[in-house]
């Protein structure tokens, strides 16, 4: 196959993007600051401490998202003034929580023991700290009158950040980070005379009321009742929101993480970095599970489980490969109270696990191919801004480990692994990916060459990486001798040929931010875990029971039809809740057919059927739905990823020239399609010049990020239509 | 339910047992001693070392098997002296290793760059280490002749011991072992001027040869002409053997290992107590999964997936709980280069992960129940032998975690699941169980009652735990504080009631156990990964190309009706292979039915049939293939469960008085089922009493464990001949 020279360009959605999340504190008023004389600033009041402090150089940023995107190796912080009701003697709070932290304020303050609380007025801020509450940090309590009560103010600190390393603070100039350790920071406010106290983020994560507003419902008209019965408003922070509050397009940060908390896939844990893979997510994996393994073992692929701890030699057997993962490996030290003698590390990947064993196990040609698979969990211990399902210091994979005699087998494998990945991508969960080869410069460290699938986030505009399938060249079968005899020479030796490839949760991730809308989650049909929610309607004050029975039995009917064609369907029979409010629910969790069932419907043997994705609905035959649900769970799967190849075709823009408005497209949430000869230089070029534009603000977009295009892959279908040459590249 | 007074008698096998393992010395030889006044003893040489180390005491013991049977929190180990061949200048080998190792000298005298090596002579060992074989150990360097040449002697210690903080050393009486640090010993041996050196004892475990004997051999004699083949002398420490060559009941703990390792079901790795399973363990395992989770899920079950890591602060939440982990819990301290504010935990069990999730998700009834299940790997450091898929320090299980309203649902899911267990047990794996409560002292720290299916080694005469189904009570809840509004009294809260559970691939160790006989593995079928082998057999070198391609298309023909009805068969087509080497290739791998298919039975349109569990043949009709298979299939099946329950039957010995030969009935491969009235003083006074009749030597078998018995349940199902009366004990 030869590869020649297009490529896609922008950043990875991995790297730098997210990291933008919603605050409470209103960072985005202002970056000027009041700089009187009278004041100490952060920095300053570190000096003075003479604490262990770093600084980040970064560049300018403009808000709190911004600057949180910026900071690289450290937790990102905001610090809140709050002033609470019913704490006695306690008159503001400070309380330092993650810049990505989506609580409300109000529920800070209950945990905290106070009744409720409201963000303190500016005047207070700057009496009391003497800054601006952009520029509020828990250093300004440095700047509190001597003649006030310090008794009076309480210092909260989210106990996660206790713990970190590396806290980051905004200076004020916003140009460059401080970096605390959490530890210090609570030592110096304690060195002040404050109290100091903890509180569990984890605690007040968004959860869904579970009394639901009593309304009575017509039928037919239910979903548009139903939702103006329930709380719209934005800012209302004293009220938890049964639906997700904010929309897509305005806030994708807090939309995403409302989705994921409301639609009750995942749930914050007091293990940074850590998350709680709830039953809607962990079927979606399932799914995707039972798809991937029933390919490979059609390939010969077998399941294995290899131990999760590497000592400290293996590990490092490979340089290349192990200087990837160094910074992020967690390393167990200790059991029970015993020191250990050699510390062990917890596998970010099991390339070293299981090559010593290949070693052993390959003697010759015969024992050849290995291929084996195992699904687990690995840990990479980021100090980025941890991302659930995108960026997570645990998350659950496969890795797929193979071994051949020969390349050209091991070549044929890294693509057969590949495009089931696009499958699992494309026809499993109707993301549309591009397949590809990654540059020399971004492959997997030790490997020979990497191939991709690529996503794409339309509302970001940024791509992300789906799943990688690795050549590894003889590369590691040399580190670990892997070796048979040659079957060209007698009595000499050569090293087998080996593949890993990975899939992980992220896919999860990915899915809900190409599908998902306003109203929350939308379920591609193939991983829905319920595929049709039959709901009762139309039952009032008035219905006899006899009606009533009715209609539950009907219900039952609609549901027991489906199981024999393959349909996974369940009925919502609560009694509690109305049926608008399970509209919502049942909406919100992305279930792709709802199913109504009222006297009117039955009358004419009918049930309403309102899709989910498109918002379509129409009256299905009762006598027919064994034939048209499965049929109409096709299409929409099929519909579901054409709409969203539409977008992100839409969004694919080929360019020759850089001057022709490079980065001004990518700024416009474009991925870039241009001709590139493969070297590196003028990749590096390419990075560079995209990167000078960025920090001389000479783009449209102020918000546009800092740094450089980078490459994606060398997409393996090239463009028929006007062909590149090879060797030309972007001018 | 009544629990009323009988009970299962026995040391529990997880608790002691197979830690005799096979050992290359000869510590049976001898445990006499030429204590002359010159030599300094072990005791001694670390005294005079002054070097930190500590006493066991556990009274005498007859052998290193026996030894490393009493040694607890500590890694048993074994010092052998090796005469190396090909290794210029070094004279003798002093190595040592755990006590269970498994290699043979040869191979680790490969290891160190050695041609072969045989064990030194006694006169050798006496002159130079100046003591018996049995006794030698690194100490004993210390009495190496002044006049000597040290550097002729190499000190060679397995990599992972040299890591451990706890190693036993056998004291000259064999009443009671040293504890050393493994460093430390590194450390006292170079002191005293020899060279160290490490090796990898992973890297030498038992491997198949790949290239067999090549035989001609007759269709229908063909097992019998095979196994003449096979090497089946015993000792030759210079062949790898590719049978299993030891006797089940002669040698259990080797034959288990040969097993585990000949048959590819796992493997070494080089963190000690973690083993790798490879695909033949691991499908027994995925089977069982299948199996477990479609029952839970017709319970209303749901899967899900919580971190690994868990903080101390939630983890010491529930402190009878947290008691009995705590000694094993692995911390993780570390990530990259910096070091965590706190030691996060690698879990041991999830119940203090998920619980403060459950607090939060359970606001109302309407909240319960919760029934969630996880399949993941646990870490449990046990300082005790490892011992592979019965007790290793990373393993895989399911565990199960419930909340409910009410106590009578939680009762009800806690023997669902038992009875689950149960079938996993009896139904999947054809293993005998009795289902029955732990007595209080047994129970599960922090829970309310524990249910438990006890298992049954006849070889070792020992019972096993194998699963066990816990009701927490209210306990965890109030720990927790998982509590809903009270039904029954407005305004005031109630604590939920909650279960755990869970099953580990130890069901897969039991199963091996239980089943396998002296030519290796016996598979049961629904667990057997190739049900059916088919072995195409009279292919000489007069058959002609058409012959052959005859027979090779009859077998694909059976291989091909086999799928439709749902049975898994193979061929194995390999034309390297004698059809008697794939005889005991799949006969040590235990697959259950072997089809032969040669000239003479496709002449009759039949097939030849051998049953692996009792060795039985007979001729198939090809017409019937497609009903007899699957017919034998489930015969095997059960027949294997009434053999296992027979023979299990036959060990359970029903005793009203002690005096009636209590001790003497254990120590002949026996449990007891006693009455007992339940209180808890009646329990320890046997325990106690069975020990000081042990500990005096009154029992007839020497080698019986110096421990007492203790309870391993009161079975659910009483005998119905001659009941107990209830309040009754053993006299």
């Amino acid at each position: 196959m030869k590869w020649n020279g297009y490529r896609w360009e922008k950043d990875e959605y991995d790297e730098k993007e997210n990291q933008k999340n919603t605050s409470i504190g209103n960072p985005s008023n202002s970056s000027t600051t009041n700089n009187s004389s009278a004041m100490i600033t952060t920095k300053e009041a570190l000096r003075a401490a003479a604490i262990g402090s770093s600084v980040q150089k970064h560049g300018p940023t403009n808000s709190l998202a911004e600057w949180a995107l910026a900071v690289t190796n450290a937790i990102a912080t905001k610090t809140l003034v709050l002033k609470p009701k019913g704490l006695q003697s306690v008159d503001a709070i400070i309380a330092l929580a993650r810049a990505d932290a989506a609580f409300q304020t109000n529920q800070l303050a209950k945990l905290l023991g106070a009744k409720e609380a409201r963000a303190a007025q500016d005047d207070f801020i700057s009496q009391s700290l003497k800054v601006d509450r952009v520029d509020a940090s828990p250093f300004s309590l440095a700047n509190f009158p001597s003649s006030s009560d310090k008794s009076t103010i309480l210092f909260a600190i989210d106990k996660t950040l206790a713990s970190e390393s590396a806290l980051a603070f905004r200076n004020f100039d916003a140009q460059e980070s401080l970096i605390v350790p959490g530890s210090t920071v609570v030592q110096f406010v304690e060195s002040l005379g404050f109290k100091v106290t903890e509180f569990d983020t984890a605690a007040i994560g968004v959860t869904p009321v579970t009394a639901p507003p009593k309304q009575t419902v017509k039928p037919g008209k239910a979903a548009k009742v139903a939702k103006e019965a329930m709380p719209v408003t934005a800012a209302d922070e004293s009220a938890i929101k049964i639906g997700i509050d904010v929309k897509k397009n305005e806030d994708f940060p807090s939309w995403y993480t409302q989705v994921l908390i409301k639609t009750e896939m995942m749930d914050y844990y007091d293990v940074s970095g850590c998350y709680i893979l709830r039953p809607w997510s962990f079927k979606i994996w399932a799914e995707i599970k039972k798809f991937f393994t029933a390919e490979i073992e059609e390939l010969g692929i077998e399941e294995c489980y290899f131990p999760m701890f590497v000592s400290a030699k293996a590990l490092n057997k490979e340089k290349d490969h192990v200087e990837g993962f160094a910074p992020e490996v967690a390393w167990v030290t200790k059991a029970g109270q015993s020191d250990l003698a050699e510390p062990i590390a917890v596998r970010p990947t099991s390339e070293t696990i299981m090559y010593p064993a290949y070693a052993k196990w390959v003697q010759s040609h015969r024992d050849l191919p290995i291929r084996l698979n195992q699904w687990c969990n690995v840990v990479r211990w980021e100090f980025k801004n941890p991302q659930p399902f995108l960026r997570t210091r645990e998350f659950l994979w496969q890795e797929g480990h193979t071994a051949f005699a020969t390349k050209a087998e091991s070549d044929r494998e890294v693509l057969d692994i590949l495009d089931l990945y696009r499958r699992v991508y494309e026809e499993v969960l109707a993301v549309p990916v591009v397949p590809g080869k990654k540059s020399e410069n971004e492959k997997f460290a030790g490997g020979l060459y990497t191939t991709t699938v690529e996503g794409f986030i339309p509302t970001t505009g940024r791509a992300i990486q789906g799943a990688t399938s690795h050549s590894l060249g003889q590369n590691f079968a040399k580190m670990f001798e892997i070796t048979i005899e040659d079957p060209e020479q007698k009595g000499a030796k050569s090293f087998v040929w080996q593949n890993s490839w990975g899939l992980t949760t992220r896919t999860i991730g990915v899915m809900v931010m190409v599908h998902g809308d306003d109203k929350g989650l939308v379920l591609p049909p193939k991983i829905a875990n319920i595929q049709v929610i039959v709901v009762p309607v139309g039952i009032t004050a008035k219905t006899t029971a006899e009606e009533r029975a009715k209609i539950y039995e009907y219900v039952d009917e609609v549901v027991k039809l489906c199981k024999p064609v393959g349909v996974r369907a369940k009925a919502d029979l609560r009694d509690v809740y109305t049926p608008g409010y399970k509209f919502n629910h049942w909406e919100m969790r992305g279930v792709p057919i709802r199913l109504e069932v009222g006297p009117k419907d039955i009358a004419k043997n009918e049930v309403r059927c309102v899709v989910r994705h498109d918002g379509s609905s129409s009256q299905l035959a009762f006598i027919n739905l064994a034939k048209t649900l499965p049929e109409k769970l096709t299409k929409i799967q099929a519909d579901m990823f054409e709409k969203a190849k539409a977008e992100r075709d839409a969004h694919v823009i080929r360019l020759e020239k850089f001057e022709n408005g490079f980065v001004q497209t990518l700024d416009s949430k474009n991925l870039i399609l241009a001709p590139w000869c493969e070297r590196v230089a003028c990749e590096k070029e390419v990075k560079d010049r995209s990167t000078r534009i960025a920090l001389a603000g000479e783009t449209a977009d102020e918000k546009a990020p800092s740094m450089g295009a980078k490459t994606l892959c060398i997409p393996f279908k090239q463009p028929t239509e006007n062909p590149v040459v090879p060797g030309t590249h972007l001018k």
